[in-house]
């Protein structure tokens, strides 16, 4: 089993990326942590706590940081609406925050483990990741690594040059790609070929049940903003791609690379500069002769989309089948959650 | 008749943008103006003079700016050599060098003639066109419009973001850029459609004489650094593809876009920062509010490779037929060039 | 009685502060919390206890960030030596930390009590003030404000534009100056008159006893870089410049101003470009119209150099006198001092 | 004689530079090229015509730049008013504008003197230098050098951190000060130091006669612009300061120090960041280690304010006395300007 901790700002495909983490035995998830994002730190941890309580799944959630680093708070209500997971109706909440705060209960759980057994899994902006890397330097030799949503190395969403995570809160993104960890960076190249084919919602449907609806609509919400706003056909499943690689890392092949947050463009802060090792020589990044590049950080490529798509409906019907499934560890039991 | 001055670093590609402009008779070349780029100056210029030298292309060379605009030179000897043109042989000019520098020579030759009717056709970096806006802007109304090669809107060849063209004088780009004036940026997402495939290749061996000779050899230098460095499989014929778009606007389709020059970013400088009207709303750039973004670009999408060819296998049999072909206007005698 | 919560990098201008502090009744020091600057955080904590300990300061002293929020360590070993505070003999330290992180400490201690009455006093990089307002906003509506030193309104000290304790932190400073909240800064400007004169000195030693010992150790040494280094003729007293204006705000003038840290200078990255009020309507960033400048900042013109002298001597006697005093709230024993 | 060419935006104090010039025996001015900058080209070339038929002045006049090298144009009109010259009443030009743009007055005059016996004297933005060097680099080693007027080393008048001449355009400020020839910055720092007192004005008003009331005239109206925007309490005389040195070098001190134009900076563009050789190796950019500091440039430090004012009285008693001072090169005839 891997064990991770989910941060996450629901948002409507970090939804997904909770029942899928939920939902397959072979994830252990520790905790979910939230974040400023997609929206307010008060409406994503409400989301969060909802789409646990909804659907069964009993795990500690921290709020976390309301706002970035440095910059002024940018948040995604046109893509995700007013309450940051518009469409889906959702239960009240029916359990309780963990007491600490998100940076606190990452650096708690993280040291609370043996070393290298722990994945960050932060899909949305990293600044609960970077507040705990400053506030307690020694997990970043603790933790196995990090598995990120953000980014890009071509175009970006929020601007033609950002990607909406890392636009979000760059210095955060910093601090995360230059600290001493393993980073998979899951970037939008990767992201938009993780789209919710019409394939993939009749397979959705044919499940049934609550859950699935959830699902079909969260889609349905998004496919809205992604036709209008991003020019993508179907919505993209972004969040539940890093989950989807601790379940399976052949779910998509990557290449090594060596990435900088932009900081200081007019019209590119929050760009993931991706140097690639397969480039050669030629390649720096435009600074003094004396730059030293690496190529310590891995960047996902291609989906194998058919194998992500499995991976959904999987859990999917593990989580529909409900708590007879003895392999999934996070589970209320049946009366806790009345589905 | 499309009359353009071709402003360039020769280069590899840039001889065969000469080649191909010279030997077709819709193009109305009034003029070769060289600058720093892919190797100094006097390089690039004595290239220029002997490429014209060779194949008997009698129009006026001026030489212009030794370095960029404001930072320091960057050339790119590791793809074109230690001549800015290593490879194929070249005898020495035979004709002078315009008395003018290129900046005035741009200047009254645009002065010169009726508003609205030379294109100007920068495919090294663009520090000539710049100066010469900036010391007498009325040739921004006057030119028909500036068509370029330089740029990219997904990544870059000599740094992750940046295109060599813009990287090599980012501050001419700017004002290139700015300028009210109608530009078409050809950039790497075009170019690389640009490659001199196995059957151009055969095409132009077909043709046989000393110019198809000059291209092979030019090809068979590149495909080396090509490889190499830049992971291109065919050697990119850049530049040349501006030249095309003069004579048939239908090589590549275009897309309006709005575009921005990175001048301030530590591994974004000289990225040319596009915004497609197509995105919609959602789309700035990351500055403020009040920030007016248009689509007054023109940016160079997908290449028709088959019409392509055709003009580049084209102009290559007239210039080989030779003085016979009565369309050409730029011909030296045959007595002239010894072919 | 001013409350105060003293963050630091002991540091020699930062040991005179904490005696000022701790010797004068109408200081109330809830705590002291160190941090990177001067020097490692592990030295600057070593010697903040080691200063208490020497001369009888009971209060909590919670250790804090390693290093800063976004940008690599600085330190200033060349000014304060491999200790960070060469020069002067101390003992062992003989009491425990605080359990609590300085951030916390910071947070806990602020929120404990009544709203307004506590002002934070940063007189190293501002990186745990920063760190505790991103984790607690709360804190910045409840503090009673900030007296920082650091800065400058004319030139730096590490670099022409940036003073050290900006400079080894700009992000942090960033967020100090940008809160919700009464900034006073103290900055070169005004610190390089707080310079320990031959008359001061000569009233020091007139003292007499360990304290006064320590005191003229201290400037002994840093009269050495200072006169090298930076050019000031007598050892700059900085630090204590903030614990002096917190007990007799008449010690400067101030006025308003508006306060910029720059983020993303090539040669000026952590400048405090001040905007005075009196400067009238011209003034404003180079930024865009539309920027909103306040002058809700206030900082420091002009020190009275004799009242300053008198608060260093009076909290020395007091602090030499020692436990005899009941005005000192801070004390320890003379037992568990030895003095 | 030292020869200069005086690259000017008159503006007020480029006025009386104008007849500080043209007054004093010393000064063979070859030249003067106009600039956008206190008022557009137009303005400044129409002023430089109107002073120079006013009081006799009998040199070339070029026309130059209309605007920076690359930022969007930047006037002073708050500063000087609507025709860039309001206060005094000027006669209409009698005489005609050299043909050459400034730049190319500059390259000829400088190539066709002997090496190393021109001085450019800079009193407005940097453009027309900046273009002359990047046209003719030759020009670099061929001058005897640079004295010009703009920056400072402590605080900016059009903002916070920058003077107006670099701020107006800071990249052919860059393009000068990293060029390879002797640069002495005369900056605010000394400019508000030649100041208009009662006293000086006094001296004026005795000499008498139409150009004593034309600088009357000006002080009066600039001494309203400068006590309320600038607040400096007499007319500084700025450019002034730079001619007053050709004449004699004593006039003020100075330093050797090394200066960068910060480019990037948010809050800082057009900055002259100074480093002085005397503080010693402490002192850096903030840069990589690998950084070059060189001292080469000199900056004015000191005025003698005596000095200045004796050596404008006198060229003002020359003037006023005409064409009688057989010392004097420039002068027209009585007949020609009707004095």
């Amino acid at each position: 089993m891997e064990k991770i901790i989910l941060d996450c700002d629901p948002g409507h495909d970090d939804a997904i990326a909770i029942l899928l983490a939920a939902g397959n035995p072979k994830i252990d998830l520790l905790g979910i942590t939230t974040v400023s994002g997609n929206h307010n730190v008060e409406n994503t941890t409400r989301n969060a706590l909802s789409v646990c309580t909804a659907y069964g799944i009993k795990v500690p959630v921290a709020k976390g940081s309301p706002g970035p680093l440095i910059i002024d708070q940018v948040l995604a209500v046109e893509i995700h609406g007013d309450t940051g997971l518009d469409g889906p109706v959702l239960p009240t909440a029916s359990f309780e925050l963990d007491k600490r705060h998100a940076v606190d209960f990452i650096i708690d759980t993280v040291m609370a483990h043996e070393p290298k057994t722990i994945t960050l899994v932060p899909v949305g902006p990293y600044t609960n990741i970077a507040l705990a890397v400053r506030k307690d330097p020694r997990i970043v030799e603790r933790v196995k690594g990090v598995v990120a949503m953000g980014g890009s190395y071509t175009r970006g969403n929020i601007t033609p040059a950002a990607e909406f995570n890392i636009y979000a809160d760059p210095e955060a993104a910093d601090v995360v790609f230059r600290a001493d960890w393993d980073v998979t960076m899951v970037g939008l190249d990767l992201t938009h070929q993780a789209l919710a084919t019409p394939d993939l919602q009749d397979r959705v449907r044919a499940v049934g049940g609550p859950i699935a609806k959830f699902i079909l609509d969260i889609w349905e919400f998004i496919a809205t903003t992604h036709r209008g706003l991003l020019q993508i056909e179907y919505p993209a499943v972004h969040d539940a791609c890093c989950v989807a690689a601790m379940i399976d890392p052949t779910v998509f092949t990557t290449e090594k690379t060596d990435i900088r947050v932009e900081l200081a463009g007019r019209w590119t802060k929050g760009m993931t500069v991706c140097n690639f090792e397969k480039m050669g020589g030629r390649h720096h990044f435009g600074g003094t002769a004396s730059e030293q590049i690496d190529f310590r950080h891995t960047v996902a490529i291609k989906l194998d989309h058919p194998k992500f798509c499995d991976l959904v409906v999987d859990a999917l019907e593990r989580l529909t089948r409900g708590k007879g499934d003895p392999l999934l560890p996070h589970g209320l039991t049946a009366e806790e959650t009345g589905l």
